[in-house]
């Protein structure tokens, strides 16, 4: 029988769905789970977006431009716009979700063997990209107590070696919500220039942030327009993961030209996500408004609960949609998956990320979990006194 | 400033791609372009597929599973089952595209350095998929003399070596349009089974096929399961290129399991294509006899057409909308720029496909061109007068 590759054995599962086979187990033993452990947020998809779709009446699907749709991307500069960020229609390459920008960002720039600093913890799937472009991931610490914010400096220089050629940051963060200050943001800059790194910046979530906090771009630090790629998408932002449409945006014109022979031996991004997506602009600045405001409710809800569990923690982070929370636990995957297959209260239990699949180090994230807070108030309050119940009568509780 | 990758350098440009500001000038001269360069087909998407776009109504556009929506899955069972190939949905993992299909495959079972052996001419993008995955590709040689057929086992055979994992065709084929006979396909068995090695087919053409042939499905070959990787994309069928739906078809457990590690780092392929591609599967019989005898009437003008041109030959292919074609000229690359640049035939020119792309042997390909029927009966005729009468005056012609 031929043989599976190195990377393909390297390969990590994907932290959230292992859990998936006990959550199968928790519907057979007729429990109700609340699903936490996602980010695909419940929040209806703008109809702006979906009537484009509706009334598409091409007679022909054809490829579009493998940069993508050239009329979208002209309205994505548009977009960009209010945000202060000033692009062009060619610094933008469309991509099948931010996924294929980062595969693409990551292959443009880096061979096997090089390296690329995450602080950790970090949304899981990088690793994925990173084993599958030969990269390896060099996490630095961010830790609960200062609510995930950027490590220090002699951090990310204890870690560059001659082989670092990227640092990478997502911001508002997945898994910790965390915000980054206008100050953080130009540390990366200054660390990015010294040492002549690349600066990814997976900003997915700019759209969603809270107490009165701004979102503070890669994309408008001064000096530093060869080293900065953006990495978008409009999965969250119109609650439309499923279009499949993300961006990897730079001015570094060499790079773009690079990742373009990626993006045309692919073809294409998809067309109708395209459509979607470029009507989605559209969307009525109430359809945020209302969406921020349920957000925050339901982050106040998940912080106030947490906070006020004997022996749990969390953070009150100002971006995305998602906690990394402190548990009296002695292992988090032991604890979610007892969560699904040995727990109920009045016939409901709730599914949780565990959060030692966001670190890259082995030890990392055992008495931690993510919560995404995509449920309304009432689920959340009902996922909230679950797991409050749980950790009074979990065998493996720490205190 | 930072560097770009040894990877993202090597990276081939499209051979179809280069000549795109070339068909520029010829607009600017007021010359009107026939495009038998790409694989972009004229015909109408199925109404049955459309629709199911318009009136999808779901209100939140979710991700699909990471292997593709099981409705979707369940009934491409079906499909494959009218080509005697029997399958489960769990064999079938969608995709962005053949294109993304081929990466998971090479991804999976290739590290590198490792080596696939793929008969030349072959579609161009293979070489990318390669360069990405960090693979080597080992053409063999298959002629227009024989209307490329498959190389004899001692092609193959010769350049066997310990990092050889894999083989590759494409059947119907792209650029050539042969079709593989039965003996071929067992041929090609038998190899992959001596020497323990995959066999990728690429049969995104396997509807297009004339002659009263019948397609050959890799999948159809007993004593071969393990080892035999079916690459499959919607695309053509359909002419469905924007829908951006393929799939990576194996019934080797171990290298699905490892497969799905790449397609769940992802999360999934685009849900609108998908929807729409189920849908497709219902199309009438009646849409695809209209096609292919549409086809049948464009090869015959194009051969015909090129066979009596003096010094010009292609071979009658029973497959795909290709033909490549033997010039009497001295470089193709030269010949297509001056198509554009230099030539018009009663204010109309041709877009070709230089052959040289299709070839990773450097210096082949020089007298050869690809050309896509993608165009009416009418317009390909107006191509060929065009082409007929740009060999009378190029300067570069050898007889």
């Amino acid at each position: 029988m031929p043989t599976i590759s190195q990377k393909g054995r390297q390969m990590p599962e994907s932290p959230i769905r292992k859990l998936v086979p006990f959550a199968e187990v928790a519907k057979k033993r007729g429990v109700k789970v609340y699903h936490l452990n996602i980010g695909q947020p419940d929040i209806e998809t703008p109809e702006v977006a979906l009537n484009a779709i509706r009334n598409f009446d091409e007679r022909v699907i054809e490829y579009s431009h493998s940069a993508g749709i050239i009329s979208y991307r002209e309205k994505l500069v548009d977009y960009y716009k209010r945000y202060d960020i000033h692009i062009t229609a060619n610094d933008i390459i469309i991509t099948a979700g931010a996924s294929e920008a980062i595969l693409f960002a990551m292959n443009s720039t880096m061979d096997d063997g090089d390296e690329i600093i995450i602080p950790e913890p970090f949304y899981a799937n990088y690793n994925g990209f990173a084993v599958n472009a030969g990269v390896k991931v060099v996490p630095i610490p961010s830790g609960i107590e200062t609510g995930f914010a950027l490590p220090p400096i002699s951090e990310f220089e204890k870690v560059i070696t001659s082989r670092t050629k990227a640092i990478m940051v997502c911001n508002p963060n997945n898994p910790t919500g965390y915000l980054y200050s206008k100050e953080e943001v130009e540390t990366l800059r200054d660390i990015a220039l010294k040492h002549d790194l690349y600066l990814f910046a997976d900003e997915v979530y700019r759209e969603f942030c809270y107490d009165e906090k701004d979102h503070i771009s890669v994309m408008n630090l001064e000096g530093l327009e060869q080293n900065v790629v953006l990495i978008d998408s409009v999965s969250k932002r119109y609650s439309a993961c499923g279009f499949r449409v993300g961006a990897m945006i730079s001015k570094n014109k060499e790079l773009m030209a690079t990742a373009m022979k990626f993006a045309q031996a692919r073809l294409s991004p998809p067309t109708f996500g395209q459509v979607a997506a470029e009507a989605a602009i559209d969307t009525p600045e109430e359809y945020f408004e209302n969406v921020l405001n349920e957000y925050l409710a339901r982050r106040d809800v998940v912080v106030e609960a947490i906070n006020s569990i004997k022996g749990a923690f969390c953070p009150n982070p100002s971006g995305a949609f998602y906690v990394v929370a402190k548990l009296p636990i002695d292992d988090s995957d032991r604890f979610c998956q007892w969560l699904l297959e040995d727990f109920n209260y009045n016939g409901e239990t709730v599914m949780l990320a565990p959060a030692t699949g966001f670190y890259a180090t082995k030890g990392k994230g055992l008495d931690e979990v993510r919560i995404s807070y995509v449920l309304n108030v009432d689920d959340l309050k009902g996922s909230m006194k679950c797991l409050e119940e749980a950790l009074k009568v979990y065998p493996g509780r720490t205190i």
